[in-house]
């Protein structure tokens, strides 16, 4: 097995003939099999279930399909045709006829789906670790947590199994897990993913994310699986034009007043922030992180319980214990209040979008620490949500985000920070982290693919 | 007293030196006062309150003041600076320091606020029999409701006490009354006008309306008052252009489909449909009536809790019987139930997009029928719901609305229609409903006011 490559090596190596994807396939299966202590599927598929994708490559243009060949791995609350959707629960498990709408557009421009990966049961979790499939561990120190809920995800792509992998978002699964796996980890506008053929966490704030080795297959897959899709109720459409080609002034969370970092991580983003090029805003971060304390102390708790309560009520014992805790809690919330955290939302939302006057791209530290894996088993509540304190407000607050890593501590441990943006500056967004990552960024603002060798990982 | 006159004849008169804003003021006082068995009003300023409004009318340039010198009735549930706001609840009252947005833009347009109107407590109901200050009386004919909640504004403009009035309008409270008393009522899309300074029934819909003689007063008021309010995190930035210079597409609801029509009310639809421009199209009611089953069905009577259940439970005695019990009722809904309403509203909300790709307008009644006020005083609870019926969906499904009346039944009981559009399509309709009306349509679609004679009533 070669170095894990980015989607546009693999297109090099199989334009020049040098690999198929039916052998690509096979050695990453291979390395899925040495690699299963990590925990990171929660099925693959066999030869017989793979050889229709490989199969119909062959009616394909490689130059119309940029995918072509391209093995992915998909979180397993979303679907896949023909293959059961577990959403980290078995007893909930539906086999869909019809694959999600972003699966549908990945296939049609030639990838390969190779397996449903472990996550936080029903995407409720940071940690990777509620899951009846095991606790899925950090690809780079496996005594870890690889953070969740789109844990097996992001594993399988810092593992080298596939190149890239289709998480969700919700209080930051797609974002938490790329800052523990030295991966970037992209979380579009919500509404420009259609979300259909997805088990909601909160159907009002769920988004499809993405973890990658680089800014540039992020952009690839966007460029792929953007679009509005009419049997979405919740799709809408994004207006890019408003965040081109204007130069990016950055804003970052002020270091003095984040809550709760470890002293080596505050170190690192304190380090990130002090290279930001021209003249960097700070920002108070207290009314996002007011709003993304409203995520599990208000009323989206209740939208869990919408999603999977039926279920929970009738089978109690199907759900891993913490999360049957969690989502009960959301049982008993009342839609008055929920209204006037709504309100108080919509009221913190118009300062957070006044901060945007002055900074196209706001920075902030992904994370403030790290759990060893026993540590959380132990004590699963508090640390979960410890986790979420910097990513929880983003989807509440309507904006979009890409997680990059940074070098990790001295003690080897992984750290990121993520650039966030208002709705729509999606592609802007993904160019400041080109940039920054020192990828050279290609990409024209009109939804054009680029072709960059994958960055050197911290 | 002369006639009634519209913006701009009042305009006209002032310029010639015909009248002055202090003589109209008085009159308009007199009459008032010879009309005072309508219950239209709460509270009417004094000549001591009144002079402050008048006096600085010297340091406004006529010119400038689109308003200059226009008296203008004020629905009760909107702030009026030093004048209580009793939003039809006595002992509700709070007298504020600061006018709503929306009254501080026709006060430096010239305006002169003459006093508060009567209206379904809370602003909930659409009878204008729900009030402590007597049941509102039908300027036309007063054995029958007004229409509510906006029944003092709209009666105080149809009895010629003042040539616009502020209405709020969430389930259709700036529309049943303009059918019932022979008026324009315009509901401009949520967000465009502010609802800083407003007591609110369901602040994620309610609008400030307004209720005029003609369309082309409705336009100068929106002229005016239209612009986004930093302060109202409910506002937002429309793009009007979107639905410039087309030739308008007419849809109407097919009358064949609409439940609960009486038959007088029903020819008079069925002839306004018939004379629609162009080939209308004709359209399914069922998802609009659906979304509006789903007002008082769902969680936005939460809303209402959310916005006077402390109130309520703390003054039980206080409010108007009807009212309590409707705002009650919204005490024990669930959140999770909410978001479920709210999931299949987005639904509905595609379909009713869907078919705006074939119109730009679409036309329904404004009202299945009409009530004595007895008989609503009798059987208030079905009565106030079956006026909703066309209505209440406008605001769930974010569309802008204006109604217009027809000529009345054989028995001279008034009607009228409503012309609805998507959201942003405010001036498109407002043309649409002048072109309809036989009012010269003299907008520019830029925002520039119009001075048009009115059109005769019904």
């Amino acid at each position: 097995m070669t170095e894990p490559r980015s989607v546009a090596g693999l297109r090099e190596e199989f334009k020049a003939g040098r690999l198929d994807p039916a052998a690509l396939v096979g050695q990453l299966g291979r390395r899925a099999d040495e690699t299963e202590d990590y925990a990171a599927w929660t099925r693959r598929l066999d030869v017989d279930e793979l050889a229709p994708y490989v199969e119909r490559l062959a009616g394909l243009r490689f130059g119309e399909s940029p995918l072509w060949g391209v093995p992915f791995a998909i979180k397993d609350n979303i679907d896949l045709s023909g293959v059961p959707t577990t959403a980290g629960c078995p007893d909930f498990a539906y086999t869909p006829e019809r694959s999600a709408f972003v699966v549908e557009r990945l296939v049609a421009a030639g990838a390969i789906p190779v397996g449903k990966t472990n996550m936080d049961q029903f995407a409720t979790g940071l940690v990777g670790t509620r899951s009846p499939y095991g606790p899925t561990r950090n690809a780079l120190r496996s005594d870890y947590i690889s953070g969740g809920s789109s844990s097996g995800s992001a594993v399988a792509v810092k593992l080298g199994l596939v190149p890239f992998a289709l998480g969700t978002d919700t209080a930051g699964s797609g974002r938490v897990p790329a800052a523990f796996n030295d991966l970037v980890g992209f979380k579009p506008s919500r509404g420009w993913w259609s979300t259909r053929g997805l088990v909601p966490a909160c159907r009002t704030l769920d988004c499809v994310s993405v973890f990658t080795r680089s800014v540039a297959d992020a952009v690839t897959v966007a460029d792929v699986v953007g679009g509005f899709d009419p049997e979405d109720p919740f799709a809408r459409h994004l207006d890019f034009s408003d965040f081109d080609s204007r130069e990016t002034r950055y804003g970052f969370w002020d270091p003095a007043a984040l809550p709760s970092m470890d002293e080596g991580y505050l170190a690192l983003y304190e380090a990130f922030v002090a290279r930001l090029p021209g003249a960097p805003t700070p920002i108070d971060p207290s009314p996002f992180l007011e709003a993304g304390g409203m995520l599990y102390d208000g009323p989206w708790l209740a939208e869990r319980y919408a999603a999977v309560g039926e279920f929970l009520e009738a089978n109690p014992d199907s759900l891993h214990p913490v999360t049957r805790e969690v989502i009960a809690a959301g049982r008993e919330l009342g839609a008055a209040d929920g209204f006037r955290a709504m309100y108080r939302l919509a009221a913190l939302k118009r300062a957070t979008e006044g901060a945007f006057r002055d900074m196209d791209v706001l920075v902030a530290p992904t994370v403030p620490t790290i759990y060893r894996i026993p540590e959380v088993l132990r004590e699963p509540f508090h640390t979960n949500a410890r986790l979420g304190t910097f990513t929880n407000a983003v989807n509440l607050l309507d904006l979009c985000a890409v997680a990059i890593p940074t070098e990790p501590t001295p003690d080897g441990l992984p750290f990121g920070v993520t650039l966030m943006g208002l709705a729509g500056s999606d592609y802007a967004l993904l160019d400041a982290a080109a940039r920054l990552r020192g990828e050279s960024s290609g990409h024209n603002g009109c939804g054009g693919s680029v072709g960059i060798a994958p960055a050197a990982m911290g």
